[in-house]
Order: structure tokens, then sequence, then C-alpha cells
């Protein structure tokens, strides 16, 4: 009767989402205190009172809250491309900046604006399946490749080896969820003489599309590189939903590389897509609002600081896993293959994580630590009953 | 390069949004006040001071510009659910409102849950041209039935003569834009008669897709019937762009009949829908905003007031006009039959239309009355001038 693809899709939901659900199950049961969620990267901290000070501000600024340009408002959109020029070297303007609903809206339009069924899109192992459907919406298929077991770093050879004649655009995500990997510039640069490569061979070029949500959050003065300076066949898709702490706001912006051939035309296809895909516009308030914050990081030092905890508790228990560089999330090897068994047996010990195989990278879990520090240290005792279930082989 | 599919459609982009852009460009050359533009449909009025002390009040709740649960925040669809029951006299609970980013992207989320390839929606002439997006972009097809000349009133023997086997769902759109005619209750009564024989005929249910975003702006008392009680199996559309005046901020909600066959399914397809077409959850705090706000009509006396003057301005001038009942739009008849060439025709008179073949209705135009009272009285002598020009033959 309804839709028979969508039916289909419907048994495999997101596993992420289907953890969160569980942990929702877990508290009303057994109380929230006794539950320890590492599900969902739902930002802890509340924004900062700048931030609220700004909706406030703005709340009653004549024309706020009308459509506008589908591009968004052309004053934040010559905000943002200023931003960009900075940590780029490259000189973005307002033409190259359309205002989004949030980086999964940036990334849907930007796949609908590059796609055609039969496409393929190279992805980097572990990564946010959600990409998936962005790119399957379109007719396009993802062609995962996985990055170096440890490290996380991608594996230069192997996306040589995955381009073909119909590799559309490859999706980087540094600082990386679930890894926590930030990938260094040498590796980029191998990427960008592979990519330029493969386009002097098929005529075709690679776009790059650089999902940056974590941009901001990265720790122990590590510095991300640019992709924006590095590729100029590049697309930077940002969202400020981890760097505000307005994850439920929905907005962010797409930003095309000013040296990217046609570049206008792939522009008018993307105001054309946010319009046509149903965004019509990002949201008009939190335009204004996140355009004064372009340069902020919410809640930096508390992640830091439950990195540091979680990472001590995790592997003290006895899991091995990589210090991650950025983002929020711990991505430990499970301690079994199985690693959708591993998240069961952690469910009873009301422990919930996210089960490799849900960033295509079975073998590990993720630990989203964005969490309340009281968690993160009630968790510890949990974490070595788990261990200590799996040393005793009760569950082989 | 980018997708072909898409570059080709750039070309036969939106005639609202081209008239738009038209009109800012007139508005640079001769200044504001010497442009009478009738293009969009952006409400005038601001919020009213309600909304936006709501909007201030809740800036800084805890938690409010976090991420939910796909379908929303629990609250505010019960919040919602009790507002539908009390108008349609059906029993919807939280479980049937999925919260979305304004009637555009919960049309979309509704396509993509109800169609697969192939399929078809009958739309009623004239109509918003942008469900074509909606439903071609689920590899659906769009089948127009004009409605009756001068009354706009939905030609049931024509509708019941374009059911064919893949006919998914029909979209009502009353108040409408643009001709502004509110759809009687004899007429639904007429159409739900040739569904359920269809069903009978077919086996299949063509679901009801009522796009509501004029519900609350109509006029002399007339009163809107519920098409959720008139139809089980309709999928109600609405947003709060008009009835609040808040277009930029995309925020409005979708309502699943309580008696649809199945609607577990259905719902289940939405929030999926809502997530992996890159949405993820209605705007957060507009959420909330618009729980509280759900009887409200902003600038409803002023828009009267407005489309009283606009509709005697262009009637005095010699144009022949149904005087609108609901939302804020006069469609009057092209006093030639190119309306395309009319439209021209105006812009020489600084005055900006949109041609009824933007809405496949053509031989008409449309008319925005959502503008200042000041711009109205100044067009008068616009619309003498344009039909004078076209009694004297100049232009054919």
């Amino acid at each position: 009767m309804f839709s028979e693809k969508i039916c289909r899709s419907l048994a495999s939901g997101s596993m992420i989402r289907a953890m969160f659900e569980q942990g929702s199950m877990l508290k009303a049961k057994y109380g929230e205190e006794n539950v320890y969620d590492f599900a969902l990267g739902n930002p802890d901290p509340e924004p900062d009172k700048e931030i609220i000070d700004d909706i406030i501000a703005l709340a009653d600024e004549p024309g706020i809250h009308k459509y506008m340009s589908n591009a968004g408002f052309a004053d934040v959109r010559s905000t943002v491309a200023a931003h960009m020029s900075e940590e780029s070297g490259r000189e973005f303007t307002a033409d190259e900046i359309v205002m989004v609903t949030g980086a999964a809206a940036g990334l849907s339009v930007t796949f609908h604006s590059l796609l055609d069924p039969g496409d393929e899109v190279i992805t980097l192992a572990p990564y946010f399946m959600e990409y998936n459907s962005y790119v399957g919406n379109q007719g396009g298929t993802v062609k995962p490749v996985n990055t170096l077991p440890d490290t996380f770093r991608p594996d230069i050879p192997a996306i040589a080896a995955a381009i073909g004649p119909r590799t559309k655009a490859i999706i980087l995500n540094s600082p990386n969820n679930p890894s926590g990997a930030v990938y260094p510039e040498e590796d980029l640069e191998a990427l960008r003489d592979v990519l330029d490569e493969a386009e002097k061979r098929t005529g075709n070029p690679v776009y790059v599309v650089s999902d940056e949500p974590y941009a901001k959050i990265v720790y122990d003065g590590v510095k991300v590189p640019s992709v924006a300076r590095i590729f100029k066949n590049s697309i930077t898709v940002n969202s400020f939903s981890k760097s505000l702490a307005l994850p439920g706001e929905r907005i962010g912006y797409i930003a095309v590389n000013p040296d990217l051939p046609d570049k206008e035309t792939l522009e008018a296809a993307l105001v054309y897509s946010n319009r046509t895909l149903g965004f019509v516009n990002a949201p008009s308030l939190f335009q204004k609002v996140a355009a004064r914050h372009l340069d902020r990081s919410v809640g930096l030092d508390a992640y830091k600081e439950r990195r540091d905890m979680l990472y001590e508790i995790v592997t003290d228990a006895g899991f091995k896993c990589l210090k991650p560089q950025g983002a929020f999330y711990l991505f430990p090897k499970s301690p079994i293959p199985d690693d959708k068994k591993f998240a069961e047996i952690a469910l009873r010990h009301r422990t919930i994580v996210v089960a490799g195989s849900g960033f295509s990278y079975p073998g590990y879990f993720r630990l989203a630590y964005c969490v309340s520090r009281g968690m993160i240290k009630r968790s510890a005792g949990a974490f070595r009953e788990i261990m200590a279930e799996i040393a005793g082989g009760t569950e082989g």
C-alpha cells in the first residue's frame, strides 16, 4: 500500500537510533542513573550564554523570520565565505555558500546535485552509515573502503584501486565519527595525487565531499588540515550542531570550492536541490545566530576531560582503543569478534554502545562521550564486569 | 560532470522564484516604492508579540536545542494531536503526529513514504507546482486535473476519470494557492464517494494528502471543512509559515488519520523518511513555540483589508476575478490568452505577477496580496495602464 521500497528499508533502521530507543527503555526500567548510555552523539552541554543571548536579541529583528533567497541570507553567506577564506587560504565569496538545514541536509542536497543513478561514492570505513541514504536516495551506491586498522588512517592504495568509471565522489569525515581520527595532511596530499591521476586517466573529476561537523572539536593542539585548501574539487559541508551545541536546530552550510571548474552550475544546482527537496531554506533565525559564532567551540574543555576519563576507564578495563584526536567518540576493539553480540552483552550490564557494524567496521564498538561526567564515572564498574563476563567465557 | 538530471531541470526553475528575482532587480533600478511586487507569498506581518515573547522565554530552556526523537518532541506531538482531534472529531494521538521542517518537507517526507517509481498522484489545477518535485523525486508522476473555470471547484467526474491502476494519492490544497478557493464540503463528500468506489474496484486506496498551510487564513466567516474528518485515508500536512508568519523558520507537521488502515507502518515510514532524507528532525525551538500557538492566525484582519483593496483595484481596472475566500492570493483572468506575455506586459509597468502557467492553469495570473497597504494603493494606476495598453492593442 505504502512505498514498498521504504517499507523494506524500515527493517534495517539505524543501529544508533535503535540503541537510543533501547536506552530510553532501560532508563524507564532501572532509573536514569543506573544506565550508562553512550549511544547518541547528542552534545551534552547547553549552548554558551552568548549564543542564547543572540537568539533573544535577534528574535524580534524585523524580517528575520521571513523567506529569503533559497541559498540563505546574503549577509550570512558573506560572513561564512570570509570564514572559509581565512581557514583555507582560497577566496570564497557569498556565491559559493549555501546555508542548509544541518549537515545531513547539506549532504542530501550535495548528492542530489552531483549524482545520476548508477554513480558511485567512495566512503572510508568506519563511517556514518546515514551516508548510504543520502547517496542511495539519488540512485547512487556507496563503495566503502576500509581505513587502516588501529590508526583508522586512509588506505591510499586501496582508495586508488576502488576508483572506477562511475566514481563521482569520495566522502571525507575528519575528525571522524566514529573513530575520532584526524586524517593527517600527508594522507590528504597523497589522496589528492591519486584523484588528480584518476581525473587525467578518465577525464572525470572525483569530487571530495568533506563532512566537517567536528572540525572545531579537536584536542592536544591538533590542527585539522583544510580540505578546501588541499583539494580544488571540494565541497565542504558543515554544521553547527556540535560546535555550537545546537543539534536540534538543524543549521549548517555548504561551501563550494572557489577554484572548482564550472562552480556556477554546481552552485545553481545546490540552490535548486535545496528548494525542490523540500528544505526551501535553512531556518532563518539560526542562520543569523550561527553567523555570529563561526569560531566558537562549545564545551571543548569538558569534552577533553571526558575523553581522558572514559579512555582511562575503558583501557583500564582491558579494552584496546585509539586515543582520539577529535570528535567525541571512542572506538574500542570488541574483545570478541562479533561486535553485535558484544553490544548485547553490554546491554545486560545496562551499558549502551553501538556496534562497529553500524559503521561498516565490524569488530569494534562506539562510545559517545558527550555525556555527563557522573555517568562516565559510574560506568567504570560496568566495563570491568563486561570484560570479566567475556573473560569468564560464559558468552564464548 | 554534475547530475545531468538536475542540470536539465535548472532551466525550468520556479516561475515564482524567477519573478521574485526580477522584482529585486526592478527595485534596485527604480526604487522600492516604484515597483509593485505581487510575486511571492512571503507573509508581510511580523509574528505577533506573544510568539516573539515565547521564542525569548524558551531560548534557554534546558535541552530545547538538542536532538529528540526524529518524530519530534513528545509533548509537542501530544499538543498537536489534541488540536487535530478537536478540529476533525477523530481521535489523534501523539503517534499520529510527525513534526516536520515546514509543509514542503512534510510533502517530501509523505511522498517518499507513499510512492514507488511509476506511481501517480492527482493534483487539482491550478496548483503549487513544487508538488511536481516532491512527487518526481520519488520517481512518481503528477497527473493534473483542472478545477472548474471561474469557481475553481473540483471537477469530480474528471477526477473519477483520471484515477488509474497506479494512482496512489490525490493532493488537496484548500484554501487554495493560487485561486483562493475553499473547496465546499459537498465537493469533498462527492470526492470521498469517488475514492471509495475506486478502492472497491481496484483494491487499492487512493490516499488524500491535504496540504493545509492556509487553513487558518479564511474570510467572511467561511469554515474550511476538515479533510481529516471526511476522508479516513487522509494525511494532513500543515505548516506555521502563514498562520504564525514564520515562513523562514520551516516548521510544520504531518498528521496521519487515526482510522487509516495499517497506520503504524505509515507512521514508521514517515519517521524513517524524515531521518533519511536529511531533515533529521523539525527545528527544535520552533516546535515548542508553534505548539503554544496552534489556534493563532497572524494578520488575518490585515489580509482581509488588503484582499478587499486589491480586489477592488483589479476589478475596477477591468479584470475578471473570483473574490477569494481564503489564503492571500487573487487569481484574475488574463485579458489576453497568453498569460506569460501578460506577465511581461505587467513587468513593463513595474508590476510583478506570476503567470497562471506557473500553476498549470494558463490564461490567469496570480497576485500575492500579503504586501503593504501602501504598495497595493500605489499599484492602482499600474493596473489601469496595463489594461489600457492591452485594450489599445499595442500588444495584440
